[in-house]
């Protein structure tokens, strides 16, 4: 529990404050902070706001999108505000297909990471790719496996571990342990069946889906991670509920499912 | 053009009678029929139709669900009649999850399989395994990967490779080599963006989606398959148009973006 982490799209109708404060009243000691949230709050008085609260900020959410006009300046400064919230990396979001050259897609992936990484090593922010999961392939993220995750970005950068995205893949464990220090986050959430009509918030609770979580634990713990563990949880139910309640169902089930 | 199936769930709505019919009235040589609609025409009836019309059996869809009571019974029926109607092989959809045990899931594929294996030969009858994209990994095929396919099948056992499962995978091209003479089965149908509401539903006439067709092809054909193209089809607006229209189209998208 002492690396339990809230990802703030959880609680995605709490502001900065809110979610600040539902950490520190549930005792969970670190949070993944959003840039729109961020930005609503002021980047300087949220980097004080979690510090004077004591949390640590697990990642910030997020850079990449790749294929979108002004990528370069858009992920530039959010290298930067990473680097104001002192957060233990930045997420990068692949960003999906324009028009229909996926393999062209990829390769601007891997060039996009490659450019950022001096900027991102002058600021000391680690950045972390994220793959996700194949059904969002042509909208969201080209990146599909950890496996073509590792492939594709320079040493230097991380990886995301998300359960949601990661769980069905037959050759997730190995390509966990072939991750090893480059996992930067590991992500929690749950799979829907059947999927929302909008794929986007196909996410559970944990043990609200078809997830074992037992093996990606394991596997992330023996490739040497010792970093927090977020719950992104995107789902309108959950936002719908009372914020308290799913913090409090969030740790049960983080007690009985992970750890 | 001589190598274009129609399958039968292209064209839904039509009865076996007005499916062939329309295949004769459009040129298209070869069919891939549906258990449920052959049933409903009679199994002997069905394949003296298809024979007096000049068409061959590009597939039989379909067998599998190996997680679902009865599993080897209906398998077993489903092979006698691809023998009956001497179609090229019969599809096997593994099926999702009953629980949370996705590796489980996969050894059971796997075992039903080699279960299978002995009363298809006898039969005359080539099983192709059909992985299937990893949005169905829950609910429909807990084989995500040809390259998976390949791992858990017998080497009697043949692949599905349709365009619309596997296009996402960073790994197609070189797995579409590695199948080689196991391929028995090419589907095509694309890949909508966004997705409708339900995802069993997201294919779309060539053309219509995200995918690049000419490398998946280009890998087929080099790969060695000279059996049937099929045109697969789960789109409720394909449904309601007029299915001549449908097979116009159908035909056209073929000849430039596939061949």
């Amino acid at each position: 529990m002492s690396r339990l982490s809230l990802n703030q799209w959880t609680t995605r109708p709490l502001s900065v404050t809110e979610a600040v404060d539902a950490c520190v009243r549930h005792e969970i000691p670190s949070i993944g902070l959003w840039r729109d949230h961020v930005a609503a709050h002021g980047l300087s008085a949220t980097a004080a706001l979690v510090r004077s609260a004591g949390l640590r900020v697990s990642s910030l959410c997020r850079g990449g999108f790749f294929n979108r006009p002004g990528w370069l300046d858009d992920n530039r400064r959010a290298i930067e505000e990473a680097a104001a919230l002192e957060a233990a990396c930045l997420v990068l979001v692949p960003g999906g297909l324009e028009g229909k050259d996926l393999a062209g897609a990829r390769e601007q992936v891997a060039t996009a990471l490659a450019t950022l990484v001096p900027y991102a090593s002058e600021q000391g922010v680690w950045l972390a790719v994220e793959p996700m999961h194949p059904m969002y392939c042509a909208d969201r993220g080209v990146i599909s496996t950890l496996g073509q995750a590792l492939d594709v970005a320079p040493p230097e950068v991380g990886v995301v571990v998300d359960s949601f995205h990661v769980w069905w893949d037959p050759d997730v464990l190995p390509q966990i342990a072939r991750a090893g220090s480059r996992i930067a986050s590991f992500q929690l959430s749950d799979f829907l069946d059947p999927l929302p009509a909008d794929v986007l918030l196909g996410r559970a609770m944990m043990g609200d889906g078809v997830i074992s979580f037992g093996p990606l634990v394991a596997a992330v713990e023996a490739a040497g991670y010792t970093g927090d563990v977020e719950v992104e949880i995107f789902n309108a139910d959950v936002w719908a509920a009372d914020p308290d309640e799913v913090l409090v169902t969030m740790k049960s089930r983080f007690s009985t499912l992970v750890r």
